[in-house]
């Protein structure tokens, strides 16, 4: 079972102990040094000879001793309290230092066979590291123990909350570089402590490690007083514990007795909260190491008559042309054997017996904790019957719902269906609710630490709806809570999903190279639910309106990404329900909020989403023999509605055209088989498209995503799309449409311009004046009256709105 | 000439200015509510009625009667002490506050002349707000005296900093929301303090609204204590001033005092430092208020017996329904009567000639301020001669040289040329010196403000290079110093440039309406010089290495983007120069660090990339009478060197084969002109790519985008693009070629394959099995020996080399 932190306070470590200690962090970073420089010699049994260099030097040193002083305490931690912690590396470019430690704990040989624990598993550890079909240099996917890459900067701290809740048992030390501080999310996260709930939630542990510098400058945090930082982490609510020094000795003493304090400290919080004590602090104020250690620790002090330790140039490798310089190999050799490396290692190559006991054991190495390979931990989530939640349409069109509503009912009862397992949350920028899932308070609240006042609704201390005005924090939170095996959904207005664009990127390079290790076991997809989209984002305006996040998605390696643009309310049922039952992927569902006709009943939603698109044989008017004269296709929902309206003017006005209605709902399905896995064949597009007749196609977002997506087809230049085209403001939802030529006058027009020869002809000529001249009664009567047409206000769905 | 603030402190307001701004205050309320729910009857001189009342009602009322107060509030410091302020408005959704109180200050109507200071202009405030072409409902480019949308939050308080960057005299009242406050941008910008210079910049007063609510949840910092606020804002090196209550008058003596104190402690801070009296502080902690005050602050109290003043209900539109609702109207008048507009405005609907004398005058008042339409204030960029940087290029691939350390010399002398016109900054997250860009530190430093150790280089209070490890901070600094007309370059790593997607957005948006108005001035372009790029981050890894930044830009309206892929020194110069003398744009510009060979020599750069992309005649072997068989198109630094290797290849080993070389530098050339004011006619892109010849296009980025420019040219389906792959790691920089296919051997072995028949005869089915072979012995040479095979290390350019 769980443990919470510690149970007993251990004295005061003996002299043995600390030399000890001292000789693993030695060992660390004499494996760090090897790992940025050799390719042979790793025991400096030979003199250091230009050829057991690598030819080329990359790799971080700077950042790296602190790390491996830091994960050499936290064994320490672990081995006297048997308590549980995971290790996130905010400087993940300081990958040498996690590499060298769960090699020397043991879990890195166990992972990786061919590199083992002796002198020639270490040959291969130096040679791999940034080396052509080794692995990188930061900590990475391929790194045991990590779930967080580091390389961005700026996530460590939101992955660390992320990782925590709902795991009682769990503590995440998270180690927060000077310049990843700098950074806006990571700025934001430490507010992050007011959703911890003690008596539920693990605990984090931030270790802010001041080493003073960036790449060329120094962080503006070292340069704050130590009165200004408590002051500073006193008001986002911790308590700061400061260990500063470079006398390697006097800095173990200190990092023991800061450890066992903030680990007691913690343990007291969560004792107290466990135990229903009232608490000082509604939100408690959590311990905080602030660690100044200097940046390049025990490296060459100056290189060439320059300052190297404690500066800036000790950044990336602190010495370079080791092969051609005899003096900076000399320099190198030095630092190497600075370590004592026959102190560290016996004659194979394995680290000494009495090292060995500094690691913790099994599962408690935190290269080997399962929580840092969250899919060993992950409990299939229980996933409720869509038929209970259907909307029932017995006339298309007939019956008016908000998808996301519907939806939010599934998705309350996923909360219940899973409340044991409490391995659920749903995480958005205050957005629940205006995204109109509200029915998901009826099983559980907002999370709210900070003091409840009467009149508030929704919150409590143990809501599983986490609100933040920050996407950085929903993203970050739901991807740590994620990489540790748990299942949730992120709902956002479509147009500020842009903000964590980036994160999205490092998580999809995350998934991509996990899916190709085989020890990574798999991880529920990370769900977005896109709503307030582009098209009814009419009341905020142009700063709200922007669809292009599926672009971004589409540049992913076609294994990890899914698009949806469910039309209507069951086909989102369809749609959530499958995406919260996949893993390794990220999922993008766009759907709408606002009171929309609906078309599918349940059992035809579900066929339409299983092909990903189809032709709606119910709208259009095809004799079923001849081709037909116009291809009206759509994705998205508002796209939908326009397109079906169009297709009713068509049928009204030219009742002789014949006309397809093709949706499409799984809009990766465009693509052939060849570029994404849900793709179709050119025959299947083909059966769907036509070769050659005109396809008006309206699109949700940018139209160049459908070109993109079909340029390869047959019919491609026949494709005629309507989408954004970047004309936004506040006004009636009808008139964006208009503005961009998405509405339904438009689509008629453009199917009757493309069809050969029809203009010319009666009806279609009238047909086209007319729809003309509503555009313009159009322009007129909104900028009148404030409001749309009454006809397509009051829309009566004629043609189509029939019993199914 | 600048006033630094105060130079005088007046005494306490007697009752009767009390009670005055208290009726402005009034007045702009009331014209706030007007807004939202008016489209006829503005005085209220007949009873409501539905009819008066807007069919849709859109707007947000909640915080715009602190900003308001805060606006009468600010009006009086200006006239007090002829203060030359500038207002943001960080809940830019609180959009009908700004343009009440630039209506009130008489602004509004001199820029809309047909929105008059009397009852019909009242109408027609009213009716346009929120409506269909009309006003849009935040603040916004529209909305005089703005440099801030707010619609997205988090960007006010780093524009207020870039604002007031080289502006002694100028001050920037930045309000932010308590929601905001919660997103990372803003919480890392608190951080800006560090950067100004008292002594040369101007100041921000940052006003935190804590009004309590979000969308529909509380707010983190309005639940925290004055204590822990204090402590947080102490922490962050500010002086904080609390305001807390919400009956007015009470309120307005509070506001008066800590104004009063906060302008004066602003003074003293630019006083000490002109006179050069010793700081108290390294970074002066300057004052700032924290405002709270109840969410939609004497709006109605209650509706449906729900509780709506200083809850998260008043946050849109208070009582909804008062077209249908007989008794939400009559709240609706209720509410509207208790400003009593007819002790506010005079018989024709102006405001009252008492009232009148509260607005500051002229261009003091904050809707007519110049640095709010920086454009008017604008000094053209006095740029150097390119030719006094040239690469001299004698022999074609023979020099090498790194592009950004040519093109920092340029920028050196932009930085000695403007410097008394202070004018010209450079921006980037801590890479300046990674990106080669080191000779800018000949005429500037780094802008540091916090102690300066003695061995710490090229830092200084007065440098102009503006460094941070937030890239947010980086992007809304220069948008700052833009907006008030001022000229800039942010640098940054390519792959990280995804972190300000949506800043970017933003401001594309913004810039999209500001050329819509002619009078919003044209400012400086926003340039991006994106160097450490996907193909030279071989030693960062993965999470270092993406492209898709410009398929983000492409997304944009035409007018507003252009992307730029110089393909050595020379062309750079060019890019860089023709750049920063646009205006209204946003410039895009992918340029390598490395050293790389140079083809142009600077009068054929010049030409060529005036052209935007061209055929480069002496890298291929055309006969120049018939058509070549293929056609090897690039674009980007390193698919450039890598296409004229390939062609190397070819030409050895298939001389027969008649090879043009297409380069592409200024990327949206290869649209159509409709597309792009850029594109090019298809009879300009046939001559260049044939109507149907293969052409073997080495992308720099993703390979969609080179299709989605072209898809709708002749010869589209015969193009094969070779980009990003979404293959990265830390590796050599060929074999980042190599792993997405984009080296030398896959283009030479694409070319042969993709010409008709080709492949089967001899020479060329030899050179397929050789370049085959090569990639085979790549493939085992770089994982054996960690380096390029030394024949692609040290390529000897030789079909090519030559002089020139």
């Amino acid at each position: 079972m769980h443990t919470t932190a510690a149970e007993t306070v251990p004295s005061t470590p003996d002299a043995r102990e600390l030399a000890l200690m001292d000789r693993y962090w030695r060992a660390a970073n004499y494996l760090s040094v090897g790992q940025i420089y050799l390719m042979d010699n790793p025991l400096l049994r030979r003199p250091l000879l230009p050829e057991h260099i690598k030819p080329r030097l990359l790799g971080h040193w700077g950042t790296t001793p602190g790390l491996n002083f830091i994960y050499t305490h936290l064994n320490r931690i672990i081995r006297n309290r048997d308590a549980e912690i995971i290790f996130i590396c905010g400087p993940g470019h300081g990958g040498p230092g996690m590499v060298a430690n769960t090699w020397l704990e043991g879990t890195y040989s166990e992972i990786y066979p061919a590199v083992g624990a002796d002198a020639e598993g270490m040959r291969k550890l130096f040679r791999q590291f940034s080396f052509p079909g080794g692995i990188p240099s930061h900590a990475a996917a391929e790194t045991p123990g990590s779930i967080n890459e580091g390389g961005e900067l700026g996530y460590s701290l939101v992955h660390a909350y992320g990782a925590v809740f709902d795991n009682p048992g769990l503590i995440a030390a998270c180690v927060i570089g000077d310049g990843e501080a700098e950074t806006g999310p990571l700025a934001t996260s430490w507010h992050a402590n007011k959703f911890i709930n003690p008596a539920r939630d693990g605990a984090v542990l931030p270790i802010l490690h001041l080493n003073g510098y960036k790449i060329a400058n120094p962080t503006l945090l070292a340069r704050c007083s130590d009165d200004d930082l408590r002051q500073l982490f006193e008001g986002y609510g911790y308590q700061p514990i400061f260990v500063e020094g470079d006398e390697p000795l006097d800095m173990h003493r200190k990092m023991i007795a800061a450890f066992d304090l903030a680990f007691d400290a913690i343990h007291e919080i969560q004792r107290d909260a466990a135990a229903g004590v009232a608490p000082k602090h509604e939100v408690p104020h959590w311990p905080l190491i602030v660690f100044r250690s200097p940046k390049g620790w025990t490296g060459p002090k100056e290189v060439d008559g320059k300052k190297v330790e404690g500066f800036w140039r000790a950044h990336q490798v602190p010495v370079a042309g080791c092969r051609e310089n005899d003096a900076h190999r000399k320099i190198l050799e030095g630092w190497l054997r600075s370590y004592h490396p026959e102190e560290l290692f016996d004659a194979e190559g394995r680290l000494k017996d009495d090292l060995r006991q500094l690691a913790p054991a099994g599962a408690r190495r935190m290269g080997a904790n399962p929580h840092a390979n969250g899919g060993l931990l992950r409990k299939a989530l229980r996933t409720p019957a869509i038929g209970d939640y259907q909307v029932t349409v017995s006339r298309r069109g007939g019956i008016q719902a908000e998808s996301t509503k519907i939806f939010s009912e599934y998705l309350r009862d996923i909360f219940r269906l899973n409340a044991d397992n409490a391995n659920f949350r749903l995480f958005g920028p205050d957005e629940t609710a205006s995204n109109r899932l509200s029915s998901v308070f009826e099983a559980t609240h907002r999370v709210w630490m900070e003091e409840i006042k009467p009149y508030d609704e929704q919150l409590a201390t143990d809501g599983r709806v986490m609100e933040v005005l920050s996407e950085h924090l929903c993203q970050g939170w739901l991807e740590g809570y994620l990489l540790t095996g748990r299942h949730g959904v992120f709902t956002c207005y479509e147009a500020f999903i842009h903000i964590v664009d980036s994160m999205f990127n490092q998580h999809a390079k995350w998934l991509k190279v996990s899916r190709a290790l085989p020890w990574r076991r798999p991880i529920s997809s990370l769900n977005y639910l896109l709503s307030s989209h582009v098209w009814r984002q009419d009341h905020n305006g142009y700063s709200h309106q922007d669809p292009g996040f599926m672009d971004l998605v589409a540049n992913k390696k076609a294994d990890i990404v899914r698009i949806y643009l469910p039309p209507d309310a069951n086909t989102l049922l369809w749609v959530g329900d499958h995406c919260l039952n996949t893993y390794d992927r990220i999922n993008v569902i766009v759907a709408g909020k606002q009171p929309e006709p609906q078309w599918l009943p349940l059992d035809e939603a579900v066929k339409h989403c299983e092909s990903g698109m189809g032709i709606w044989r119910w709208a259009g008017n095809e004799d079923g023999r001849t081709p037909p004269d116009v291809v009206m296709a759509c994705a998205g929902d508002v796209p939908t509605m326009e397109t079906l309206a169009a297709v009713e003017l068509l049928r009204r006005h030219v009742p002789a055209l014949r006309i397809r209605v093709v949706n499409v709902v799984d809009l990766l399905a465009l693509q052939s088989p060849e570029s994404h896995p849900h793709g179709r064949p050119d025959n299947v597009f083909d059966a769907l498209f036509t070769p050659d007749r005109p396809v008006i196609f309206a699109f949700h977002g940018y139209p160049v995503l459908i070109h993109r997506l079909t340029y390869q087809r047959k019919n491609h230049d026949n494709i005629h799309v309507h989408g954004f085209m970047e004309e936004g403001t506040t006004t009636t939802p009808f008139d964006m449409a208009v503005l961009n030529q998405l509405d339904r006058f438009h689509l008629a027009i453009s199917a009757i311009e493309r069809v050969p020869g029809l203009k010319a002809q009666q009806p279609a000529a009238a047909a086209l004046a007319l729809f003309r001249a509503k555009l313009d009664e159009h322009y007129h009567y909104v900028r009148e009256h404030g409001d749309d047409l009454p006809e397509v206000r009051d829309w009566q769905w004629q043609e189509i709105h029939r019993p199914v």
